[in-house]
């Protein structure tokens, strides 16, 4: 192994009284500290302060001289320009000139005894291009050796912590030399890589090593999908591959589901159409559930899940449906069914698959729950 | 008037690796903030550091004895609990004591001449419990006599920042004593009152002041709600008290508009079904669009948002209902019908209202504001 390049620290000041009282949160800081960090650079701190010139003045005199570079964002809009200039050039003693040539959006830059100071308007976008266009290639060009970090997110459906936790012990995390950590979703867990490397390439090799192990630990049919592909990209690309059309029927979600579906670009392809069955007499009217079925074990049992698919699949002529329906709460629970009974249904032309969850959580989770249980019984039945 | 109370200065410090690498957003922050904002206390600063103790001692002794109070928060999991201790007590040279008697959850205090440091988990769930329960009323304690803050949000429909300014431009805020801000969302606009008084009572009438007034410049029929008093939650109430029945039928919203509807606990009250007709044959088979309709002005189109409305008005013998067709993008746009084209329409008994919108955005924008706008319709047909 080779030595590891020396780490570049930077700090981060952001400016503005809206987010000391709370109304906005740091979202700039948030989008700062990851796009340093996925390009090997360490913020040692983020401070923020209000939009008095003094505050400013001794936020910068606090952390100049500490770091290898200064990032500062906010009080730099149209109005408020010259505060902020002001206070930097008093503070540093130093001229600041202007980041390029936009005339719409203002953003300065001074070196304070070799280390770069960058200050950013508070505007999202405008932060943003700044950072894209400025900061981030000015910093490369600086510093050209150091620490490369990449992430992987993988997305682990229908394994609860604890059993996350059971399988990954087996895990040699130093023999990988990738940093593993576990982030919980509403309705699925992330297990995150963290790979340091000095190329890309080495970074990529680390991830996809502790990727295949992880998977190896936890099982091919739990992990769904890395990063951004959320399950029903996944599930779209697989009814794309198989030419296959898709219907969704659902009480308790109540369009959540089929919102999901239909979310990703292009999913009239394969997306037919959706049932929002909220009344039973839209259950039996729209999907053909019998009404006895619903009499003799209510809207909310494994019957009606499986009625409800199949009415959906045959209404449709589609080759694979889904249904949900369930108690979301707050109101509607029975000692027998409480809030949180879920029943999921996949219908196709072979098989039709019922499951039943209890979840825990308030309305929302419980739908997001739901969903997301009907799209993991979706996807297995489309790996089948 | 009288003399306004000395301001309550704190500081805040969060701890946390997975902040400053931008991993996660520093939500404790903004929750911490606003808590803090409404019940009088300003903060002067917030200072993110890492995991290490000597970061840890170094922020704390930076802020310490500039502020009336310091707030801590991260670094206290169960496993962590002794780090963040023993940098505190290096740090202050005092003994810290625990916060109440839960087992689970680690919390601590100590007083540092006068100043009160509070020291809390970085688990949101607990770190809002002891905010709660230990925090917030001992500073009541302490700082009995500040000014209070109270907020109130006005959810503003249908109109564009620059005529929400222009109609506020008459307003004289000196004299309503009422700070008013201005906040844009996706699909609706928030003008936001910020009152400053010696008691609740002082400060409701402020804001209840204000808000007329700004009714009053604004039209009444753009006001739709307060603080968390979404379109949906409105619209439920109207259709409750007129004991009507409401279908929807929306194609590129793809769920997303009977998703919000049931969102609302009591929902089933008033949502008989919605159809998603993503396909042309949904369209035709579930809602009854004529065919040729649709091969002669096109699925995205007045009439077809015309017949679906009706159709699904008719076809689940509702008394309203509410339909959408349009193009969410990426692809889909022509010439004459760009990405973001989309006609919403509401049918009763008595009449259909259909209108035509050209919204800006990526896919899932124009599904927000597409879905945002046939509640605003509906709104307006039940407050007609």
């Amino acid at each position: 192994m080779s030595q590891k390049p020396e780490e570049i620290i930077g700090s981060l000041i952001t400016i503005g009284d809206e987010i000391l009282s709370g109304h906005i949160g740091n979202s700039n800081a948030h989008y700062i500290a990851s796009e340093l960090h996925l390009n090997g650079f360490r913020l040692a701190n983020m401070v923020t302060v209000g939009d008095q010139e003094k505050a400013i003045r001794r936020a910068l005199l606090e952390v100049v001289g500490r770091a290898h570079f200064i990032i500062c964002t906010g009080g730099l809009g149209p109005t408020d320009d010259d505060r902020t200039v002001a206070a930097v050039a008093d503070a540093l003693e130093r001229p600041a000139e202007k980041l390029g040539n936009d005339v719409t959006a203002a953003g300065f830059f001074l070196e304070h005894w070799n280390t770069p100071c960058y200050f950013l308007p508070g505007v999202p976008s405008e932060m943003r291009m700044f950072m894209e266009e400025h900061v981030l290639p000015d910093l490369f060009r600086r510093f050209p050796t150091r620490p490369l970090y990449r992430k992987r997110i993988l997305r682990v459906q229908g394994l609860p912590e604890s059993l996350i936790n059971e399988r990954l012990e087996d895990l040699d995390t130093a023999d990988l030399q990738v940093e593993i950590g576990y982030l919980p979703q509403t309705a699925e867990n992330w297990v995150t890589l963290l790979a340091t490397a000095e190329d890309t390439v080495a970074a990529e090799e680390l991830l996809q090593r502790a990727d295949q192990e992880v998977v190896r630990c936890l099982g091919a049919d739990t992990v769904s999908g890395r990063d951004d592909e959320a399950l029903e990209v996944v599930i779209g690309r697989l009814l794309r591959v198989q030419s296959w059309k898709l219907a969704v029927a659902e009480s308790c979600t109540g369009g959540l589901l089929a919102e999901r579906i239909t979310a990703v670009p292009g999913a009239s392809d394969y997306m037919d159409r959706g049932f929002v069955t909220y009344s039973n007499t839209a259950k039996v009217e729209l999907l053909g559930v019998p009404p006895e079925i619903l009499s003799n074990h209510g809207a909310v049992s494994h019957e009606v899940a499986k009625a409800m698919a199949e009415g959906a699949r045959s209404r449709a002529r589609v080759d694979i449906a889904v249904a949900i329906t369930g108690v979301a709460g707050p109101s509607g629970g029975t000692p027998g069914k409480p809030v949180g009974t879920v029943f999921v249904a996949c219908a196709t032309a072979s098989r039709t698959l019922v499951l039943q969850h209890r979840f825990s959580g308030n309305r929302r989770q419980i739908q997001e729950k739901s969903a997301q249980a009907t799209l993991v019984l979706l996807w297995k039945q489309l790996m089948a």
